[in-house]
């Protein structure tokens, strides 16, 4: 398969799956009278990002990983969401911009050189090790800990929600 | 670059950097006089799995997933684990079987099908898709997950040590 089926279908499951979890975590708090903003700014430590945040970072590794990918412009979006319908709103977005990518865009782009920041550095690597070393990890990482916020919360949410298996 | 490129590498960073959160959350449970199998039993909610497990589940998706990709034999291995270094070694074992296997192959796996047991169920894939839509997402949502729970207890850990950066 092609490159483009590597990556972009990997982005679009979770960005799908992240926007119904809101849904589900929106729901939780209207049926228990829980202000909104209580969960959207929950974390499972004092110096680790809130929910809200996960999730913005989740919409910015889909985006910029396929923006970096492809020697595209890199999007830039400001962290305003202050709402479910907000974070949904971004995520959805988020899955327009990559779907917008066409499987020619990513053709030689897995031996291709991409340099990216990494806190005040860059670093270079082939676009198959940005993919699996760095931009699938972080990726992940961030939509797992949103997830296990809300279920340390008590969203009633479960792996499947996360794969987006209904 | 090949399939193997996209699957054995990813497996292998994780596995490690896990190892060394391992030897951080053995250390943190020492320095506080923290029984390790209250860290090793810790959970994000009642119903979810505790840390212990979710190494155990990260180490497996790893190790079948090699295996059902290039048709080769499941490994099975029982989850007997008791201890930090118990879960270092069941790490290690499975970095040397993931090692095991050579780029030959993975050739031509990323447009064969695969077959796998979801549930009760089977589901059959292409082995891109296996890999990306349910093998790394599980991988990585277990991992990251395992992740969690260190932090939510108070183990100075961070991104880093998830990404396997020095």
């Amino acid at each position: 398969m092609s490159f483009y089926d590597a990556t972009v279908p990997a982005f679009l499951q979770i960005l799908g799956s992240l926007g119904g979890t809101l849904s589900k975590a929106e729901a939780h708090c209207k049926a228990r009278n829980i202000a909104p903003e209580v969960l959207l700014g929950a974390r499972l430590f004092p110096d680790m990002l809130p929910f809200s945040k996960q999730v913005q970072i989740v919409s910015d590794f889909a985006a910029k990983s396929c923006a970096r990918l492809t020697h595209s412009e890199v999007p830039s979006t400001p962290d305003t969401e202050k709402t479910f319908e907000e974070l949904r709103a971004r995520l959805a977005n988020t899955t327009d911009y990559v779907k917008s990518f066409k499987p020619a865009q990513f053709e030689g782009k897995d031996v291709a050189d991409v340099t990216f920041p990494v806190g005040p550095n860059t670093m270079t690597l082939k676009g198959q090790q940005f993919l699996n070393n760095f931009a699938f990890p972080n990726f992940y990482f961030h939509a797992a800990t949103a997830h296990g916020i809300l279920r340390h919360n008590g969203v009633e949410i479960g792996k499947r929600d996360f794969l987006g298996v209904k």
